[in-house]
């Protein structure tokens, strides 16, 4: 049986399987939220899946859209909710962003104007450049008055745009400009989320509310560098010397996390204790099928029997 | 010769062919900024045209994007300039999106939410309607603490989105909340302009910034009643009782102002006064080609040698 797009339909994770994949590959890669924690509380049974997966020789990688938080903010979060992760093992957007700038020989010495949180301004800085805007534009106002002039910095030479509940008129009519008229600036978009779980109630308005917003006035499509892009990929496969094909990402979102497995050429795990459920991902209008799909992270390890 | 999609080139207005113009239509409909005014300053010899105009008796309707205001402030603006233009001759896209709602029978118990100006909030009480949110939720800051939840009011039937200056995260939040919850909550947009000269200096982003990133958020598309929607062109062919094809469309803009014109039937008239340039006009790449263009509206005046 095959599914809409000539893709089989995901498999259950099960006794019967998990020593396949389990087998197949060499490192697994997790997406964070709804898959590792919901807002500041780890999912049941987490850390002891970490430990086992660690100890039998697995690399673990993590891997966040979220870009409100640089990697060491991301170590740091780990730690307190008692599970050690080094910075390098964490691959967030907010990364991502900075990197893509570097491999791409931005010049130190042009700024780069951010709409989004600390973290991505905290990786710009780490890679060595100027990042502008961020928190600190959060509570700027415009005049709109004749006469009056919004200027910006000239030597903006990249805007990178992504999650930012301070989002503004300010930073959209500055980051407008800059991609407007410094020329050859580079619209950057940590990813394209809808909606996340900013709480543990609710969706809230994802980064890629504030990309369209930025997409509709500069009439431009921007570099996403995040999930479900590959570009993440490009970095730590290099990084860790490991062939995507003996990856598996595990995720709990269709169109970014599973996405960016399959582009990537990866083995692919849904968990459910996200934002898709099971009537999502057998719904027929649903063409992303990941390989094996399962309840949450801890199955893995009950279902190898530890 | 004919243009890229098979249209003709524009006309250059002259005195050679505005007779056959001014004798075939009974109406003009004039977009306001870049076409009447320029920010708060009235663009040289529109005061006598329009006059001249009038006295010859052409009917004069002003047709504008811009939801900031109601018709009421527009009439006081135009006073204020020193031209007599009554409610009843302005269409403006607030006005639009209250009567969007009143044709279609929109239950007057239900309320409205507002992401746009006072403007928006007036025509919608003058349609007997209840509108929540513009500026008033301006200085709202959300709370994105775990067991904090965002409420909204299950009320909301419709959510309308206009160009919003003061456009933050509550707003998207409220506005996201009732159009993915409500159940048949409609999604109205005053209109998608990508910018707009909101001072006289520069352009700013348009309402087409915050429509879009609702779009994102909800993943859903609005109805748009602003041009080129031809929405405003119903209601005002009722009221007046003159055929599309007997009115000229004089704007400054070939996405919104032309295109409106075209898809309603009427005559168009592109001015150079505005945010469209001869050689925007004549570029290969541009698709929309009015019947005449002309460098401003007092040209009518002065090639009918007035």
């Amino acid at each position: 049986m095959s599914g809409q797009n000539g893709q089989a339909p995901a498999e259950l994770l099960s006794a019967n399987n998990i020593t396949a994949l389990f087998d197949s590959v060499d490192a697994f890669l997790f997406d964070c939220d709804g898959v590792i924690w919901k807002g500041d509380k780890l999912i049941d049974g987490v850390r002891q899946t970490l430990d086992v997966l660690r100890s039998k020789g697995k690399k673990l990688i993590f891997v966040t859209n979220n870009s409100r938080r640089s990697r060491r903010q991301y170590a740091h979060k780990f730690h307190s909710l008692g599970v050690s992760v080094s910075e390098d093992e964490m691959f967030s957007s907010s990364f991502a962003a900075a990197m893509y700038l570097k491999v791409n020989n931005f010049p130190q010495e042009n700024k780069v104007y951010v709409i989004g949180g600390e973290g991505i301004l905290e990786e710009l800085r780490q890679a060595g450049y100027t990042g502008l805007g961020g928190p600190e534009d959060g509570e700027k106002r415009v005049q709109l008055k004749s006469n009056c002039l919004f200027e910006h910095d000239k030597n903006v030479g990249a805007v990178v745009v992504g999650l930012d509940p301070h989002i503004n008129y300010y930073k959209l009519q500055y980051g407008t400009l800059c991609i407007r008229e410094n020329p050859g600036c580079l619209f950057i978009a940590t990813n394209r989320d809808a909606v996340g779980h900013l709480t543990d109630l609710q969706e809230w308005p994802g980064a890629g509310c504030m990309v369209a917003a930025m997409c509709a006035s500069t009439e431009k499509e921007p570099i996403v560098v995040g999930k479900p892009s590959t570009f993440m990929m490009e970095i730590l496969s290099k990084k860790f010397q490991i062939a995507s094909s003996r990856m598996c990402m595990v995720g709990d979102r269709l169109d970014t996390d599973i996405l960016f497995g399959q582009n990537a050429g990866c083995k692919t795990l849904l968990v459910l204790s996200g934002v898709t459920t099971q009537s999502t991902l057998q719904d027929p209008s649903n063409n992303i099928q990941p390989d094996y799909y399962t309840n949450q992270v801890s199955d893995i390890l009950e279902l190898l029997g530890q």
